[in-house]
Formats: C-alpha cells, sequence, structure tokens
C-alpha cells in the first residue's frame, strides 16, 4: 500500500497538463474514527467517496455479507462516533485569476472542513451542497478534512425515529417496519476539488410560465453569478431535441434575461404523449469572445395544476365544514389519473445509488405501468440522476422533504437547518419538469406524528416553495383530507373485512399509500436466513429482523396466521411462499382497479412500496432489493395498463355451490375514444371453461371507464384450491385480465368451524 | 359660505403657534365628482373627512333618511364616477430640518395623491396607511387633492360580490344577506398635515416571547426610524399601569433592543384573568438630550397557541386521512372555550366608525359574556379604537383578511395589492394583545367560493402572517376541517330538523357560525318601513330590501312560514315579532348550551351574528343598529355566562299528556372548583308550578362540565300555549336558567294534520 504522501496530488501538474477552467479533480480518500472530536483517528482506511464511513470500515474489515441474518447490528456504535475524512495535495502555482474550490454535493449529516488544521466552514444538513474557495488556506503540502459528527438524535428519548425529530436527516435509517436500524453517514454525493476563474456560473434558473392555452411560452432566465471585477456577457440558448437552436441570445446587461416562445413542444407523462425535452445552454463570454463558463439542463415545458377531485366541493348538510383539498393532478389542461407506487430509497446508504442503479428500477416504473412516482419524506430527497431519468422518460414525480411521522417541533435551530436545506432542495428540484409536487413529508397530521397545520415547520416550508416555487403545487403532508392511508394487510385482523371490502367500502380522493404483504422468493430468503432457521418462519430468528414478524400491527409482513386461515399449515417454504405472494397479487389488483373505477372523485393510486434498500423476508414492495420484481409487481403492471377489462369480485373465498358474482367493467386512462367491441368473461375451473357472459360493449368516451353486466354462476364441484375469472376481449387482447380466487370445499369449512367452536 | 381660499391654513402660522415636531393639522375638505378620470367636478361640496363621499353628496343634497324605505337604492350611481376631495393650504417658511407630511390612515379605494395639479403618489388599496413628504412639491398657495377612483368591480359577472373578487375591498358591500348594495368610497381614517423633524420614529414593534412557565419575557424593541444625518439615542421605557417604569434602557447603537423581564403581570381574557396591560414608550433623544420624537403603545403579555381538540387525534378505521386540524385557543397555557360572536361593520360607511361607537358595542360584548370576536373577514379590518378597547377589556380577537366567498384568483396584480395590504394590516394588528388569530379569509374552501389550499392568496397571507408574526396561529380560513358553519334557521327547511335535534347531531371542533333569525322590535320596524307596508309583511315591499324575505335560502330572515307554522297567522304586528324573537332567544340558547356541553371536543361558539350596519327588518343580529340589543341577546348572556344550570331539551313543542323530558347539567368553564350543591327543576305551567327533582350535584374540577340527571314528568292539560323549564340553583342564583317551550293542544295538531292531509 502507498502512503498518503506517495498518493498525494499535485495540483500544479493537474492544471498544467488539462488547464482549463471547471476542470473536476477526484481526490482519494482515506478515514478513521475518533471518540471525541478533537481526537485523531487511530488508524485510517481508504475510503469510497461517495459512499459511507461505515461500509468503508466494513471492507477495511472484511466483515461479512451485512444483508446475511442479523450481521447489520454490528454497526451500531458506528453512529456515535466522530469520522474524519481526510485527504493531502500538493500545490504549485496557480495563475491569478484562478481560485481553488473544494466542491462536494453533499455531506451527511453535522460536520466541519478543515484545511490544514484550521476549521474554515461548518454545517449541518446534507442536502445542502458546499462550495468553498480554498485558495486563501493553501500552502505548498495541503491536507483537507471532513470531519463527519455523530449521527444527530434528540436526547430523552426512545431508540428510533424519534430520535430524528429535530434534524433534517431522514428519520428511516433510525429504524422502520422495513428497514434496519442503521444510519448512515458520510460523504454521499459527487466530491472534488475544482479550478475557477474570477467569473463562472453558480446556477441558472430558466423559469417559466406557459400561457392558459399552451401556445406560448414566456421564459425567464435567472443566473447566479460569481463574478470578481470581470467583463462579460451572457449567452443563452435553447436547443431542441435535433441539437438546433430554437432560441440564442446575447447581452452585456447583467440581469434577468426573458423571452417568449411560440408554440413550445410540451412535456408529457409517458402514458399521455411524449416527453419532450429542449436543453438550455448558458455562457460566460469574456471580452475576447471566449466562453468561459457553461452550464447546461434540460427543460421541459408543462403547466401543472392541483384541482378539485370532481364530486368534493358539495358537501351533505348544515352545519357545514369545508371541501376537501384538491389532489387531481392536471398536466397541460388534462387530468390524469395518477397510477403509481411509493419510492423509498433504493440504498441503505444513499452513497452507493449510482446512476445505474437508478435507471434500472425506474425502467421498472414504466414496465408497471406507472406514471407517477411519490418520493416518500422518511428517504432522501433523490439525487439528480433520478430526476434527470424521470425528466426523460415523463414519470411524474411527487417529491417530499425529509419529515417523516415525527412531530418536527419548530426551535429555532430546528427551523434554522430546515430552511436551509429547503431552500438547497426547493432550488434544485424546481427545475426538473417530471417533479410536479411538493409535500412537506410523510403522515404529519396523524396522531403517530402529532404535527398540525399550526406547526411553524410546515409553514415554513409552504412559504419556501411559495417564494422560490409557486407554480408547483403545495400539500403539507400526505394524506391530507380525503385522502386514504392504508390498509396494509389482505384481511384486517380487528374488522376482519378483505381488501374487496374495504377498498369497496372507502371513497377516498386518492389513495397513496395501501400496502399488501408478500414474503420473498425462496432464493432471497436463502441469502438472507440462516439455513437452520429458513422452514418453519420463526420469531425471534432472522425473519424477524428482515421484518417478517412484528414489523408492524397485527401479524406482519408475513401474516402466518393469515395464511394458515387460508391455505392451512404450509408443507415448505415454497408452498409458503407461492400462497403469500398469491394474496399480494390478487390484493393488488383489487385496490389498484377499485381506485380506477373510482374515478373521477378518485384521481390517485400509489401503493406501498415500490422497492427497498436490503432482501426483505416480507415486504409490501413489488420489488425485491436490488431489482427483483415479486409476481404481484406484473399483477399491478396489469391492473395499471391505460385500458384493461376489469372484474369487481366481493371476496376471496367462494364455495361450491355458492352462486359467484362479480361486476365487469372497461377502465379506460386514455385521452382516446375506444370503439365498441366484445368482452368474454370465463371461470377457469380444473381444466374446465365455463361461459358466464359475452358483453357487446358500446364505444367508450376518452378518459371513461365503463360499467358492464354483473355476471352471476353456480360454482361447480371441484377438487382443486383455486379458480380463475378471465376476461377476454376480442381483437384486443393486450386488455384481457384474469383473477385467481380461493375455492373452499365445504368440508374443510365445516372442519373449520368445528375448530373454531 | 366661505370660499376655499378664505378658509385657507396658514402653515407657517401654524407652526408659530404650536411649533413642535409631530404637531397634526387638520385639513377642510371639499368634495365633487366627475365622470372621467381627467375631469374637474363641475360642484364641490364639503367634506366631512373621515367619512364618505357619497354621506357628503347627499347632505349637500338634504337627502332623506338612508334606512327608511328603499332610499339606499339612489346612491347606486355613486360607485362608477371619479370623487375628488380638495382642499387648500398657503405655506410660509419652514425651518431646513422640517418636512410637511401628509398622513391618511385609510383612503377607500383607488387612489391618486395631487398637489398642485401633479400626481405625486398612487396607490390601490384601503388598509394602507400614507406618508407621504410633500416639501419637494409646495408652492406658497397650494393644492392638495384625492382623486379616488371609481369602485373595483370585475368585469362580465354578476352585480354582488362576485364584482370584488380581483380586489382587496371588503366584499359585504357589494350586497349581502343582511347588507344593502351600497359601496363605500372616501378617506375612511384620520388624516392630516404634520411637520416632521429630519429623524422621527415611522414605527416601534415590541416583539416578545414569553417562556414556557410564563415567568420571562424576551423583548425586542424593533424601532423604524426616518433619519437623515442626524445623530440620535434611543430611549425605551416600559412603564406598568401606575405609570413607574420597570424597565428604562438608552442606548446609541442603532439596532434592535433587546430585554429579558422577569415575573411580568400577563394579559389575559377577562373571564379569565386580568387584562394587564403596559406601556411602552420608545422615544428619540438628539445630542442635546432633547426629546424630538416619542411613540406610545399597550403592551400586554400573553403566549398564544392554536391546540389540537382533545379526542380529535384519533381516527376510526383504515384507510385513514388526516387528523382535525387545531382551534383550540390556548392562552397563558390554559385552554380557554371561546364564547362569543361574529363582528360585522357597524356601519355601511367604515369613515362613520368613532371611538365612542366602538366600544359601546364593545361593552355590550362584555355584557354578553363573550370572550372572543371573530371579526368576520366580508367587513373591514377594525381601526385602532377596536382593538385598543379590546386590549384593555380582555376580548380575545379573531381577525379576517378582508377575503370572503369569493374566488380571489391569485393574478400578478391581485397578489400585489393582497401582499402590500396584508402586509400593512399585520404589522397593524400584530401589535395588539387582543389579536390572537389570523384567518384569510371567510368561507373560501366551500363551493360557493371555490378557493383551495393551492389558492395562491392564501399562500401568500399564511407566508406573510409567518414572516411578520409568527407567534399567532394561522387558519386559511373559517371553516376548515371539523369546524362548523349554519345551520341559520331553527327549522331546516329540508330535513325538517330543529335546532335542538341537529345540534345535538352534530360534532364539531367549534361552531364558529350558526345564526337564529329575529325580528326587530316594532320601533325599529317603523323607522325603516313606510307605514302601509307594516303589516301584514309583503314581499316586494321594504320589508325585502331590509332583509326580510329572500334573504338567504328558504323563507328568510322573517321566516314568515316557520311562525305560522308554529303559531297560527299573528294578528297584528307586535304578536309576529314576540313570536319571531322567542325563536331567536330559545334556538340561540340552545346552540349556546349544547356547543357548551360538547366541550373539551368543541372549543369555541361564535353566533352569526352581533351586530349590524343598518337597521333591518329581520336578522340573525342579536344587536340591532346602531346598540339596541334583541332580547335573544340577553338570552345569549344567560347561556355564556361562565358558570351556569343547563338543560338538554329535544324539541320545541310539546303536547298534553305527553313525557316531557329534559338532560340537567352544571357548565362551568371557570378554572374553579365549584363546591356541591343543589339544582331544583321545575316546570312552569300557567300559574301552576311542578316540580321535577332536587339534584344533589358533587362537586365540579375546574372547567369542567357535570352530566345531571334526565328528568320526566307527563304534562298536564293547559289553555296556555308555552310553559317554561326553569331551573334554580341553591343559593347561587346567577347560575340558575330558564327555557320557554311551546305547548300544543291535541285539538290544534287533528287540525293541523288535516290541513295537512
Amino acid at each position: 500500500m502507498k502512503t498518503i504522501t506517495e498518493n498525494m496530488t499535485r495540483i500544479d501538474q493537474f492544471e498544467k497538463k488539462t488547464l482549463k477552467n471547471n476542470k473536476q479533480l477526484t481526490l482519494d480518500w482515506k478515514v478513521g474514527f475518533a471518540k471525541q472530536k478533537e481526537d485523531s483517528p487511530k488508524e485510517y482506511y481508504n475510503a469510497i467517496v461517495p459512499g459511507a464511513v461505515q461500509l468503508d470500515y466494513a471492507r477495511a474489515h472484511n466483515w461479512p455479507n451485512l444483508f446475511m441474518d442479523d450481521n447489520f447490528k454490528a454497526y451500531g456504535w458506528m453512529e456515535d462516533v466522530f469520522w474524519i475524512y481526510k485527504t493531502n495535495f500538493e500545490i504549485g502555482e496557480l495563475s491569478e485569476d484562478s481560485d481553488l474550490y473544494f466542491y462536494a454535493g453533499g455531506i451527511d449529516y453535522q460536520f466541519d472542513i478543515m484545511v490544514n488544521g484550521r476549521i474554515i466552514y461548518e454545517q449541518e444538513g446534507m442536502f445542502t451542497p458546499i462550495h468553498i474557495a480554498l485558495t486563501d488556506h493553501l500552502l505548498k503540502e495541503n491536507e483537507l478534512i471532513v470531519r463527519i459528527h455523530p449521527a444527530p438524535k434528540v436526547k430523552g428519548v426512545a431508540v428510533g425515529r424519534d430520535e430524528a425529530s429535530q434534524s433534517a436527516k431522514p428519520a428511516v435509517s433510525y429504524g422502520w417496519d422495513w428497514h434496519p436500524r442503521l444510519i448512515p453517514l458520510g460523504i454521499w454525493d459527487k466530491c472534488y476539488l475544482e479550478l475557477k476563474n474570477d467569473s463562472f456560473i453558480k446556477d441558472v434558473y430558466v423559469d417559466y410560465t406557459l400561457n392558459d392555452d399552451l401556445s406560448k411560452v414566456d421564459l425567464q432566465i435567472i443566473p447566479e453569478i460569481v463574478n470578481k471585477n470581470f467583463n462579460y456577457t451572457y449567452v443563452w440558448r435553447l436547443l431542441n431535441k435535433d441539437g438546433v437552436s430554437v432560441i440564442e441570445r446575447e447581452t452585456d446587461k447583467k440581469e434577468i434575461m426573458s423571452f417568449s416562445f411560440d408554440q413550445p413542444l410540451l412535456w408529457w407523462p409517458h402514458d399521455h404523449g411524449d416527453p419532450y425535452l429542449y436543453t438550455s445552454v448558458f455562457q460566460l463570454k469574456n471580452q475576447n469572445g471566449k466562453v468561459i463558463d457553461e452550464k447546461q439542463q434540460q427543460v421541459g415545458f408543462r403547466k401543472v395544476k392541483l384541482v378539485m377531485n370532481p364530486g368534493t366541493w358539495e358537501l351533505e348538510r348544515r352545519p357545514m365544514s369545508r371541501s376537501y383539498p384538491p389532489i387531481t393532478i392536471k398536466i397541460n389542461n388534462k387530468e390524469i389519473f395518477s397510477k403509481g407506487t411509493n419510492w423509498v430509497n433504493p440504498e441503505i446508504f444513499p452513497g452507493t445509488i449510482t446512476k445505474k442503479r437508478y435507471e434500472d428500477l425506474l425502467n421498472r416504473v414504466l414496465e408497471g405501468n406507472f406514471n407517477m412516482l411519490r418520493a416518500w419524506g422518511g428517504s432522501i430527497v433523490c439525487k439528480e440522476a433520478f430526476y434527470e431519468f424521470c425528466n426523460k422518460k415523463g414519470i411524474l414525480v411527487w417529491t417530499e422533504f425529509p419529515l417523516s411521522c415525527n412531530n418536527y417541533v419548530g426551535t429555532k435551530t430546528y427551523l434554522n437547518v430546515l430552511e436551509q436545506e429547503a431552500k438547497s432542495i426547493i432550488k434544485r428540484i424546481r427545475k426538473h419538469p417530471s417533479h410536479v409536487l411538493w409535500s412537506g413529508g410523510n403522515e404529519l397530521f396523524n396522531d403517530w406524528s402529532r404535527m398540525t397545520d399550526q406547526s411553524l415547520a410546515l409553514r415554513l416550508l409552504n412559504k419556501q416553495c411559495y417564494d422560490l416555487d409557486p407554480k408547483n403545487p403545495f400539500i403539507p403532508t400526505a394524506p391530507v383530507a380525503g385522502m386514504a392511508h392504508g390498509n396494509y394487510v389482505f384481511k384486517d385482523p380487528d374488522t376482519k373485512e378483505e381488501v374487496y371490502q374495504w377498498i369497496a367500502n372507502t371513497k377516498a380522493t386518492a389513495y397513496t399509500e395501501f400496502g399488501m404483504p408478500g414474503p420473498s422468493d425462496v432464493s432471497i430468503l436463502k441469502q438472507i436466513i440462516p439455513e437452520k432457521d429458513l422452514f418453519p418462519p420463526k420469531k425471534g430468528t432472522s425473519w424477524e429482523t428482515h421484518h417478517a414478524f412484528g414489523a408492524w400491527i397485527g401479524d406482519t409482513w408475513l401474516q402466518l396466521d393469515l395464511l394458515n386461515e387460508y391455505f392451512g399449515e404450509a408443507k415448505h417454504l415454497e408452498e409458503l411462499v407461492a400462497n403469500g405472494q398469491w394474496l399480494q397479487c390478487e390484493g393488488y389488483k383489487a385496490i389498484y382497479e377499485e381506485a380506477r373505477r373510482q374515478k373521477p372523485y378518485c384521481s390517485m393510486a400509489l401503493n406501498w412500496c415500490f422497492n427497498e434498500p436490503w432482501p426483505t423476508a416480507a415486504n409490501n414492495s413489488i420489488i425485491n432489493y436490488p431489482n427483483i420484481p415479486k409476481p404481484s409487481f406484473y399483477s399491478v403492471a396489469d391492473s395499471c395498463r391505460p385500458v384493461l377489462a376489469s372484474a369487481r369480485i366481493s371476496k376471496f373465498c367462494w364455495e361450491e355451490d355458492e352462486i359467484f358474482e362479480a361486476e365487469l367493467w372497461i377502465l379506460n386512462d386514455r385521452y382516446k375514444k375506444i370503439d365498441s367491441g366484445t368482452v368474454q368473461a370465463k371461470l377457469l375451473i380444473d381444466s374446465n371453461e365455463y361461459e358466464l357472459t359475452s358483453w357487446k360493449f358500446q364505444s367508450i368516451e376518452e378518459n371513461q371507464n365503463l360499467l358492464g353486466p354483473t355476471v352471476r354462476f353456480r360454482l361447480p364441484k371441484t377438487s382443486n384450491n383455486h379458480f380463475k375469472l378471465v376476461l377476454e376481449v376480442s381483437e384486443r387482447s393486450e386488455w384481457n385480465s384474469s383473477y385467481k380466487l380461493k375455492y373452499v370445499h365445504k368440508k374443510v369449512i365445516e372442519k373449520d368451524r368445528s375448530i373454531l367452536a
């Protein structure tokens, strides 16, 4: 191993070789820990940046797989020490008009920056990038240190998310029902040194207003320039997809540039049009006409509004309260039914999330026929690569500030940090056409959080969004009145209602969280649970630490009791997993399709949750870590097709001789008329096919559902434990649907009854 | 009549006689109108300032009483012309360090200021005071003009409140169900010239934070100084009620002054303690130690919070929405049951509201046992004298911004005006300890208004309150979820429910509007309705223009149908009025007392409405114009006593032989324990007294109600049409209550039935 000195970078070499403004130099970092703030680490380890101090330490000590068994518990002590990142570099001559800057996109969470032993910067907050001129602090040989403080914790509260209630650090890593307790720390986004001329572009905001009929866009180019006595001109160009300039202007006035632009191509969510992107190119030119700095970014033109859900204005009787707040997303004057999912952190350690990781998962979002993601506030605010891909692919993003399930009391200290962090977040995210909704955080107006409309933190966020991004809507939290969170199980343990019943008995404007637990595939279970514990699943094993037992209320997330109730005791792991996944598939289908049937009063359905940050044994997710779809993913994708034949079914278990009943629908979210046609409804029982009806439907208006007949059929005897309802659309087989239900044999029921009695 | 020139004031005389900074000189004004902006009036009339152009014109033309018959209709054309106020003054020598300023506390609504023919200032908005240095525009003889533009009206909408939906002018004068269409214009608050030295105090804000246990106050004195190169020192003193300084500081640092102060005496609402007021005295001293300017103001220390109503956190079942927002007012760590009323403009023309007018009406608020006023957003934001009296007397004020029952769309122009006006309003009102709650406006989240949480105007107001006055709570409108507006009639015309039933079947966190119409006394009716139309009341007469018919939905406000249903046709006006007032008395008692029984889930009861701006024929008000209590005022005062015996009754009409039933309560809003005692419940029928029970109640905890027995009694025969339930508390006769109910004779009922059949 080379010593640090051998490894030292010479900045002048770098400068000579590549002499250019903006050149970024990645550094080699070491990291070590100390128990006291003023102490130096006894030892340094190689650090991967961006990354996490925990991973560097584990790598240096050859720790085993974090995901297996309870290995994560060994990381606990790392929350409470100081971590010191160190890098050394040598510096030659810098030209007079150059400054050497240290940039870090995100450092988690509280930290000091030291150059040659002196603190030059301190910050609390992981979402505010730092960009610090080092020049005045430099010697020939330099030591740059980033000292990370212990994870923020409110003292005197129970271990868990409460500890995060006075910081802007996402609460999930303090322990959640699908996330182990493991609090990441470290440099989590890109980080480098760079040379900058006297003048450079710090930021450019392309603000715009689309007129009401979408025929014209008024643009304002708002640059933030760092300048030391330097004459320059601004150049701004807007390029279309072919790289051709559609606007090009140059000015020596140091002010906001304003333009109008007719007939812009619009940015649409992928299922309603083309997510057209332009490129903004902003340049600084010096007196000789030389471009000395440039910033490019994606620009998409769309109008977003949050409008009232039809039917919510009217109140039933006096005395009257208020109407429900709006939650229908209107893009470019079209009301969109938002089908989607809750996005959680795809890794425990945000520093390890790569562009590829985002893109692979986001391709699944498209495959799942989703048009919206709620980027949940318990997790980090996603990195740029996430939004850039959503921009490109036409995925709508609802971005939450990092507040979740806590009462973030508005102390002066907390509000100061929140203000700084929110400002950074808004200024970054508002540029992305895919971002269409701000939310103050997750479930803050419920009794497990206890914030209210009076909470200063939420009033501050509303104010900051108003000041910096008034054209994107803001809601203080989800749910607000009219919206629904839950249920998260196939059958409610208290009311005994199945998903089929409770979703039909609910009338919500938006289902923005609903879960259906399912176990992970056997191959995944084998990677996280020691062989001896694999079957039968038991509490107190790593089934439990991987969320199969005691995760949430009732018997979650494996739901062994419920599986035994429906299917009897499983003989082997494969059977158990298959039964659990069956419930997850049908449960999710029931909710998504019922939510769509409730359109337009309901305008949104987002399941809890899409992905997961580590491999769980059982979870509401439909994608296992890192990117392995569960069977439910494909069921959900089917239910989210823009057009499909759908059945409203009243329960899961059916007996022989009972009259099976289902209401037939065609669901249509497209702004396109559907021609008349035929749906064949059949029951598949054993190898027999029973025709129920041939529904000749009339043409269907754009973005309208159609209610068809209710079919009824006396169920024959069978030895099988399930049967299927199949809907086949003539000449439109891509709209076919099927539902797998449980066949209960009378004898079994009688036997069960005798057990219960 | 003197000519204007003869009447001219010489400013140098004024200066010589009274030479003193800050001396205010009231001017003599004339006013005239012109149809075009650039035109001069053909004629000028004497103007009373503050006042209204309409009143000046009517006075000059000896118009008859505005309130009689339909006389108000003659004023209609005055909305649409330009009104020119003019005054002339001569000016002598002004010392070099003096400036002559024009001050106006409020000019309604859009206006220009012209000096010697040149426009020197323009403004839209009546709540932003103007304070303009005239010095640079002066000649020896001067003409000062205030040109008022026509009343703001949105074009292309129906005549009525919709016309006010793009201005910050209170909507009520565009016509309401208790207000004639008559839009005031003119200089509506004090107005004068004043000499100011080079340096003077523009404003002083005494900001403070009470610590959690109320033992210490941290003060910040934030002065706004106008200064032209002048050396001065600040002096600040806080005087107690005896005029003794409890803090005194002097500094030559030009910054915010900060102090701490132990054991402050607190400001309390009158029914919970002493509304203790200190006086803040802020002075500017020059280098010679001479005081060159001074500002005094009332200061009261209290902590206000809006906290959750007990029982509202819990939600019944999954899926879950959010909990209701908080509406319990907590003052100095004590939760207060807010008993009060909706305050509306006491005059059609705000310029005519005097300090005495406010004080006389506010004394009724105390007499009514009210501790809270909702200063309704359809009316003006009250003048200083209103708040000063509330400060002094311990009345809580909920202040609404001037938005009501409209969709105030957030256009750029409207938001600019609203921002200016809201800033002025907040900076003025935040100083008053009596002001404890901001609301964006009235009923904005209902289908007759159609604003939503996304409306930029409301987001702006939330932001401005957060920025300028974060320690007072803000709600976007009333009602928000959980709160109730309505009903406004004794018996709902659709559901046929009486007030007794609908209030018992409602579970609201706050009843912030509920009405019960009652006719005005005969003596008042005779002043507004020509004798020929007095009886019987009919549509199409001035009964209707004074709101007796077709005012709101159903048969409002006289409710002739309902009176006939309950009492048969009245034989004369006196009988009609007596019956209507009876319903108003009992209806209001039923609501106030039931709201109190629902404590602590319910924490507020404010009837619609307290007063009225002109004499109505029938209205929900309990005080007739100008300050004449209806009988219901005394009933309400009884129901709002801090402690009383109360009965829950299920209906208004009772038959002979029927079992009368009532639930007995003691209501206690005091933070004081009540000793055990006895309540005698009796029925008074004719001259007979029937004892129902003697309830020996145990001691009652502070701020707690006590449910007693349910009494039952078979009603005897009587020829009378009413009977009374009387509750007498031994040795505490001030807690006695009585309820007057209708006795229905069987024959009458049978007769009615045969009519209905």
